[in-house]
């Protein structure tokens, strides 16, 4: 069943959140939805949290006769994977990010003017704290779970390794440690599309830059697909309008990623893409640690990873190593492989595969019945 | 022993040559460097093809003092891998590249300016076809063996699927039948970041449009290396100059990119570039055929193949998908698997692992003394 019509709250607290880079940030606006009923003692919230360009807006429509749902509505409302008759689910949008939290795109109040590129950079785990902060407001002090794929999982080792109290579960789905050099790499294309784009003018642009963001987020693409998917999808067919021979012909997956890199452009702030490829880049879960094992130690609640065989940004191996070290430290974790083609975007897709995991440890967390976190 | 000083030869074919796309291009100028002598009954031929950005100087160096020697100049010379004492080499540069044979940056004869997106979209076959015309000319009819990796590797399989009289054996390495729709986007992308420089004016420029042209660049960078050498040659390392904070600092993975684009700006033509990479997404050895199968029967000579492992841009599996169908055919083939962490670069890395498999298959094709093919 849907959550139905939902609306986003917006929050703005009136702090000064002194950030990872020593840099200050506030006030600092975070906007949310929710789904389900928080309960008295407040004890069945979970947070999703959400990747790169995702919001707040996980379930559900904005209004009567919105044709689209949520980003990850198939796991959110009554009788689902997150059960909303019986948890609070909600999913804020990031700081950083260009959909009503605080970010580049914002005014800054000291200025009256966007920040654009005088906005700190900013880490995963400044996101996390300011996500610590709402829930303050909100008060909430612990969640069942926090859980999120890519960006999101690494929001939520954040929340285990940064407020081991205020979690009784982590799941975190298609992410690492750390990203590798050759994830790093593929950001750095696209950041380097972006700066070549005339129109980006160093951040202070009046209209998205579109040939660079739209040519940055077709890089994201590549890395989001398989090699198997890309040919059960495309193969090597040809676009019908174009001679095989023309100089400007394009193959189909080439159309596809034109076509999704432009419609990006109406959807994204370049500047918010940009901070946030710097940090998902940047992102370390041992940043300020003498190592992965130490990091992963401040861990105190069962965790649940899930890999996904054809990731190649984030591979299985990446998550199979913090899955070990886990074991070492004598932490409840399980690690689960799942077999698919859809590569990165297997998180979003195969939920009905990981469903009797997810919802199997969910169960052991907090068991029906059982409100006390 | 080093070749030495090698010059460079060039010769002009007055043609006009029917194109894989029904166009005509001729004349045609086709430099080319050989090493070794000739012998009387032109039998001790090797024809060695070059990849998208390499050039007819294989071995040796170009003038007294040149502190560089050619690109695959560890496995040329007297007593090394291709023998010069016994074989004569030869190694054309291809039609569509910027090193001397005719491309988008010759002057046309017929125009007196410079083709530049007048220039006919090219295919690997027609390179092959003009291949076979320059040895017409210099009196070579059969070939001892046609040897070259990724793109090279694509021209030793329509050596032996268009020639096969004039091939006694073909050996490719890290190759393709057809590039995976993941390849071509990657190609795509680097095309786009092309497109997207307004110095590039359709192809009329001047001076090369540097910025697209580096930032397609440094995306091959990604693709000929891997995860594993990337690890171990920049693992997440940050460049020293930059803060990690920075919004511009860069990871050494991002400076080599960089670096390495810019660089060569100064080395490569950016029409040539996209014909060439055109030409690579085209390939398909089946064009024109109604299967693989039948493209590949074609074929009555002996063929060696070389996939590596951690080459993700023509991974292991397409190249047993040509050694199993090859089998099929009753064909002779050998199919070898290289264990390298260099990628797609492996294979001219790799020359002292696949050394005694290829030496061994030339010592089959052409044992030493008997000297008709």
């Amino acid at each position: 069943m849907s959550v139905g019509i939902v609306q986003e709250q917006t929050v703005t607290l009136n702090v000064d959140l002194r950030l990872e880079s020593g840099r200050i940030l506030g006030p600092i606006t975070q906007v949310y939805e929710s789904y389900g009923t928080l309960n008295a003692d407040a004890s069945n919230a979970i947070l999703v949290a959400h990747a790169w360009t995702g919001s707040a807006h996980l379930a559900g429509r904005s209004f009567e006769g919105d044709t689209k749902v949520g980003w990850w509505d198939a796991i959110v409302g009554p009788g689902k994977l997150l059960d909303t008759d019986r948890y609070f689910v909600i999913c804020p949008n990031v700081i950083g990010s260009c959909y009503g939290s605080t970010g580049p795109a914002s005014i800054n109040p000291k200025t009256g003017k966007r920040y654009n590129l005088t906005f700190p950079v900013i880490t995963v785990r400044d996101m996390v704290r300011a996500q610590a902060l709402l829930l303050d407001h909100l008060g909430i002090n612990k969640l069942v779970t926090v859980l999120g794929g890519s960006m999101g999982g690494m929001q939520a080792l954040e929340w285990g390794t940064q407020f081991p109290d205020r979690v009784a579960s982590i799941i975190a789905l298609a992410t690492t440690a750390a990203p590798s050099p050759q994830a790093i790499s593929l950001n750095a294309i696209a950041r380097w599309a972006i700066f070549n784009d005339p129109d980006w003018k160093k951040g202070e642009y009046r209209k998205n830059p579109k040939d660079g963001l739209a040519l940055a987020r077709g890089i994201g693409h590549i890395t989001f697909l398989s090699d198997e998917s890309m040919q059960s999808k495309f193969g090597r067919r040809y676009s019908a309008k174009d001679g095989f021979f023309d100089f400007f012909g394009k193959f189909e997956v080439e159309r596809y990623l034109n076509y999704n890199g432009y419609n990006f452009v109406d959807r994204f702030d370049t500047n918010s893409f940009l901070y946030l490829a710097k940090a998902l880049d940047l992102y370390d879960v041992s940043l300020g640690y003498e190592s992965l094992h130490e990091a992963l130690d401040q861990i105190r609640c069962p965790v649940q990873l899930f890999a996904f065989s054809s990731d190649w940004l984030y591979p299985p191996y990446q998550t199979e190593i913090m899955a070990t070290v886990l074991k070492e430290l004598g932490k409840e974790v399980e690690y689960h492989l799942i077999s698919s083609p859809y590569g990165h975007d297997a998180f979003l897709l195969e939920h009905e595969t990981f469903a009797p995991q997810l919802s199997g440890f969910l169960e052991k967390v907090q068991p029906p019945g059982r409100q006390k976190l």
